[in-house]
């Protein structure tokens, strides 16, 4: 299971009662934030979560309201004591950006370690995650930015007959379940597939903020369980701004999801302008039922189906 | 008359309830602000305060929690469509500190202005700010720290009896009145001091973070009407903590208070260990019985004693 906590659902700049947009998703003890933009260490604290634990932030782009915490942020993890290294993920840049915000916070005492997206797509199994597939993928705003998607694996059902069958002692079966190749000493060779079942669906999350609707989101939130998706203007007229600051409307938004047939959607990155995001919630339905208009602070844990 | 506003009252890191210590000052249509940690717009936010007008923005020092909200906040003034320069004062370093940050916020509608401190003190009188005087002082912290102190002058009382007795205009009386020194075409010169009383005592504001007690902060703060000072610690064993990190106790700040005779003290820049700053005031005015233990947003006017 995935637990799932968006922090904030402002955009452009943080309000006393929205802070600005940032993903927090836990798996397997490991924790991974997406964007982290001015009091994003104040709205970890206002949902009892340590900023401590985070082991990888992913950066959609470097738009002050997607990474001016950073600082704060890196100071808060260096006093709790962290000392595990820090993954971070994103653009081209990513490493001129954080040295050069990292003027106000140069002595930290855990390594950081860089992992720049070059191409318009990039996947990788992070440490201590098995089965879990962190990707980002290029959409289109004013500056390159990328969407994410995690999915997490979910072997096939252990087919116990199967394995009484080719005579499988029962020690293996837990590395088998596991997906580990088993090597005995005299050659003998069991591999997960003679006693696992095809493969079952997963879970599947997809973030996207700051960018107009593009294919590639199409594409990379194909049948997620949550696409959490920028939302920057609820008010129909305001389309053309949209399009002139690279952002969506609700119901572009909503095109999206139904397109990519995603389970549910939460929407985010309003506009400071946008004063109740509750009040389009009706038209968007009409595009895609399973629309939520995110508060901040909002939580899911993503489970395997039964 | 002068307003504050004691925006937040935390040191380190921002928390939920306890934004980051930040002073705005508001006088004859000019903004001051002290410190721009993480969040400081926010804080501004919930007071109604908007932070288009702000003028100069001063820096105690470049510790994250004094400056890691500045590039949001020059943002969001430019987003605000401000266009008249800023002034940033601060210490060595401002330019570069500032110019690194703003990585993430290069392109702003308006032309910032930088006044470096490099002596252990200096003064001088903002622009549209006439008879005020902003003054910078060093402190004793583990970087480079200043304190900060505003005089508002006030001129002696218009005395009528002299003006006539001189026999000048009544049209030259304001001119007069304002400081100005009049010249008429047939070489007869008016000078203040022929018509004001002595000057009365004015209004002095003193703001000192980040340091150990110092000679300093004593003469500086002499006989302000309002000194707001960090106590960073309230339980009595921690000073041997706030030795080792250049803060002070409560009692300490008190001591300061005492010594330089100072109307009222405000505490801030509260340690995030210390829950309840209320809890060791009952001490604290044992040494200094006007202190307040400030709570975010705390304002007052200072104005001209009767």
């Amino acid at each position: 299971m995935i637990d799932v906590c968006l922090l904030g659902t402002g955009g452009m700049m943080p309000l006393p009662n929205r802070l600005l947009t940032s993903l927090y998703v836990r798996y397997n003890g490991k924790c991974i934030l997406i964007d982290s933009g001015e009091a994003t260490q104040i709205a970890l604290k206002k949902k009892g979560l340590s900023s401590k634990p985070i082991d990888i932030i992913c950066f959609t782009h470097y738009h002050a309201d997607h990474i001016s915490g950073l600082p704060g942020l890196l100071l808060t993890m260096g006093n709790a004591e962290r000392t595990e290294p820090l993954l971070m993920v994103g653009p081209k840049g990513l490493e001129r950006v954080v040295n050069s915000l990292r003027v106000i916070a140069p002595e930290l005492p855990f390594e950081i370690k860089f992992k720049e997206i070059t191409d318009s797509e990039m996947s990788f199994e992070p440490e201590g995650m098995p089965g879990f597939t962190l990707s980002a993928f290029k959409v289109n705003h004013n500056i390159p930015c990328y969407g994410y998607t995690m999915n997490l694996r979910r072997q096939g059902k252990f087919n116990v007959d199967a394995a009484m069958a080719a005579g499988i002692d029962r020690r293996y079966w837990n590395g088998l379940q596991k997906g580990e190749t088993i090597e005995l000493e005299d050659g003998t060779v069991y591999t997960p597939d003679m006693v696992l079942g095809e493969a079952r669906k997963g879970i599947k999350l997809t973030y996207v903020t700051d960018t107009r609707p593009t294919d590639s989101i199409v594409n990379n939130a194909k049948d997620s369980d949550l696409f959490i998706c920028e939302g920057m203007y609820g008010e129909p007229d305001k389309l053309v701004k949209a399009k002139e600051h690279k952002h969506m409307t609700f119901y572009e938004a909503a095109r999206l999801a139904k397109k990519a047939e995603v389970k549910e959607m939460w929407l985010t990155h309003y506009s400071p302008s946008l004063v109740n995001p509750q009040e389009f919630i009706g038209e968007t339905r009409k595009i895609f039922a399973n629309t939520v208009a995110s508060k901040d602070g909002r939580s899911l844990t993503l489970r395997f189906e039964e």
